[in-house]
C-alpha cells in the first residue's frame, strides 16, 4: 500500500544536463537543465524543459539552436553554479574559468571542458505551463576521447556523470555495474 | 579538443522508468522507456517517448492516461525483462509475479513493488518520426513509505533507482551523494 505525495514536478533519477545557447549579442551562456531526456532515436532528438524567465529562453527563440553539454561529476560546483546565476548579469564562462567553444554545427556554444556535448538544432517548441519544452534534433555529439570506452562510446566508469534528486534538491553519482540492457530480463521470460 | 561521434541518440545519464497503461480489454501493461524526463513543473508534467510499433503506444491513445513506474536496482531484472517482451503476447505481470495496481487518479495501472509511481492524465502528443511523445500532467504520486525521508520525500539511499547508458546499453546505479543543489555552486559566485 503507497502513500500518496502529491502532483510534483517529481521522479528520479533526472539528469544533470548544461544548455549552451549565444545571446542576441553573440555571448556565449549555459543554464543548467534537469528537466528533460532524449525523446526521439530517428531523428535523434532530445527535450529540454526551460522557463521564460531564463535568459536562455530569449536565445533559444531567436538562435533556434543549442547544446547540451554533460558535466562530470569534477564540475559539480561549476554546473551547480551554472543553475543558480543568470546570464543576463553575468558572464558565467568567465567567472567559472570554463571555455565556450563554438559548435561547428549549430549556432550554439559547449563547455569545453565537459566530457560531452549534443548540438541540436530546434525544430519544436511546446508550451506547457511554467516551462516551455524545448525538442532538438541532435546533428552531431562531440565527446573527450579520455571518457570513451567499447565501441567508440561513452564508458560510465571514465565518464562518471551525476543525477539530480528534484524536491530534496541533492546530487548523486552515477555508481555501481549492474549488467547488459536487453540481456539481465531474459531469464524471466 | 574533441572529438566527433556522430549524431545519435545519446546522452547520460538516461533514467529506466516503466510505462504503464492498460489495453482495449482492461489488461494492464508496461513497457520500459529511458527516453523520457520531467518537462515542466506547474502543471507538473512528464515526457515519455514510445516507438508506434510498441503495445503501449495504442494503449496510450485510447485511454489517454499512463503511469510512470520507478524500479529500484532490486528489480533491475524485472524493469529489463519489461523492455524486451511485448504485451501483445506476454502478460508481463503474470510472467514477473508483479502486481498491477489500479491508479485512483487515472485510467492506467502501475507497479505495486517498485517505490514509486506516477499517475498522468496525457495532455499532449507530438510526433517526432520513430518515436512519438506523450506529455502527462502529473496528477498524484504514490511511494512506498520506506523509500521516503526528509520533508517525506524519496530518498536515494533508501530507494536506490538506476540509470541506463544508451549505445553501449547497460545499467548502472545511483551512488555517491555529491552535495546540495542550489548550494555547492554559490562559492563561484
Amino acid at each position: 500500500m503507497k502513500k500518496s505525495i502529491g502532483a510534483k514536478a517529481l521522479i528520479v533519477p533526472t539528469p544533470v544536463w548544461v544548455v549552451g545557447t549565444y545571446d542576441h549579442e553573440g555571448k556565449p551562456n549555459v543554464m543548467t537543465a534537469a528537466w528533460g531526456g532524449i525523446c526521439c532515436s530517428k531523428p535523434p532528438c532530445v527535450a529540454i524543459a526551460v522557463q521564460k524567465i531564463r535568459y536562455t529562453y530569449n536565445n533559444l527563440v531567436e538562435r533556434n539552436a543549442f547544446t547540451v553539454s554533460v558535466p562530470s561529476v569534477l564540475h559539480a560546483k561549476e554546473a551547480d553554479y551554472f543553475g543558480i546565476a543568470s546570464g543576463k548579469t553575468t558572464d558565467k564562462f568567465a567567472t567559472t574559468g570554463l571555455t565556450p567553444s563554438k559548435s561547428n554545427m549549430v549556432d550554439a556554444p559547449y563547455v569545453e571542458e565537459f566530457p560531452l556535448a549534443l548540438e541540436c538544432n530546434l525544430i519544436h517548441t511546446l508550451e506547457l505551463g511554467l516551462h516551455t519544452l524545448f525538442i532538438g534534433e541532435v546533428l552531431d555529439i562531440k565527446a573527450d576521447e579520455d571518457v570513451l570506452g567499447e565501441k567508440g562510446l561513452p564508458d560510465m566508469n571514465k565518464f562518471k556523470p551525476f543525477t539530480y534528486n528534484p524536491e530534496i534538491r541533492t546530487y548523486y553519482a552515477v555508481g555501481e555495474y549492474l549488467g547488459k540492457a536487453f540481456s539481465i530480463g531474459k531469464e524471466l521470460s
